[in-house]
């Protein structure tokens, strides 16, 4: 991780990078995005170091990004959720897979695609569904992965 | 910098982030959507270690995101530029920048905020101005930063 060397930077640019500017702690989100909630679900699909996660994780946690949850009590299992704070970074998750998709494409097109819940529409740059024109949130979008790429992937939780 | 330990991850955020995944990388980007092209201008106003922006300009030339052109001739200088790859990023920028005013506010309010340059509205998370309902790109908008922080500034260039 880089030092924080830029304490002098009031800016809000700044500041979020400062809570997630780290790539794995943004591919920790997008798994939460995509419904992985278990440790080792997030642990398998990344293939990151288990004390790199542990650490990601906490810090979101720590953050107000993830929220842990008790999921069972014998024995004792916890999972991690999005948070209000952290499902506000929906506008940022999906300006980053779109500018990938345009900037970085995969071999076959883009391996998974943000749809309008409701009406199956794809999103445009303003987080518009192009088929019906309604504005999609977090709650009304699903994603939707290729499906030659998904048998790689562990269930969502 | 992290190492790209993370090739098995067919998805475009994590592309996006192999481009842009680094702090630095981003307060550069965000730099030049400022308005700032000169190497001494952005490294004054990053703090930065010369050998470290120069390293992140060079990836995001490389990269297409910036573009090193001459500005002078007697003695050559060079200045660095958004492509239109990199402006693809405003919307992300965007997004970081109402992500950190709303949940990691600097004291005072935000340090600055993206205006609708022909009615003065302020935008809303997709990127629509406030006042008049129009859809905002980043040629439509300007930054005004709070008064009492522009004299810490570097001018733009």
């Amino acid at each position: 991780m880089l030092p924080r060397t830029y304490d002098n930077q009031v800016c809000s640019v700044a500041r979020t990078l400062e809570v997630i500017g780290d790539r794995w702690t943004m591919l920790v989100i997008r798994d939460a995005f995509l419904g992985l909630r278990r440790f080792e679900d997030i642990q398998r699909d990344l293939g990151i170091a288990r004390n790199v996660l542990a650490d990601r994780l906490a810090r979101l946690v720590d953050e107000g990004i993830l929220e842990r949850r008790l999921y069972q009590e014998k024995p004792a299992r916890h999972d991690y959720r999005l948070t209000d704070k952290g499902r506000d970074l929906w506008p940022v998750m999906v300006g980053l897979m779109r500018w990938g998709d345009r900037h970085s494409p995969a071999a076959g097109g883009p391996p998974s695609r943000v749809i309008h819940r409701d009406c199956g529409g794809e999103l445009d740059d303003r987080l518009i569904c192009e088929r019906c024109g309604e504005p999609v949130t977090v709650e009304s979008a699903r994603v939707e992965r290729r499906p030659d790429l998904v048998a790689t992937r562990a269930p969502a939780a």
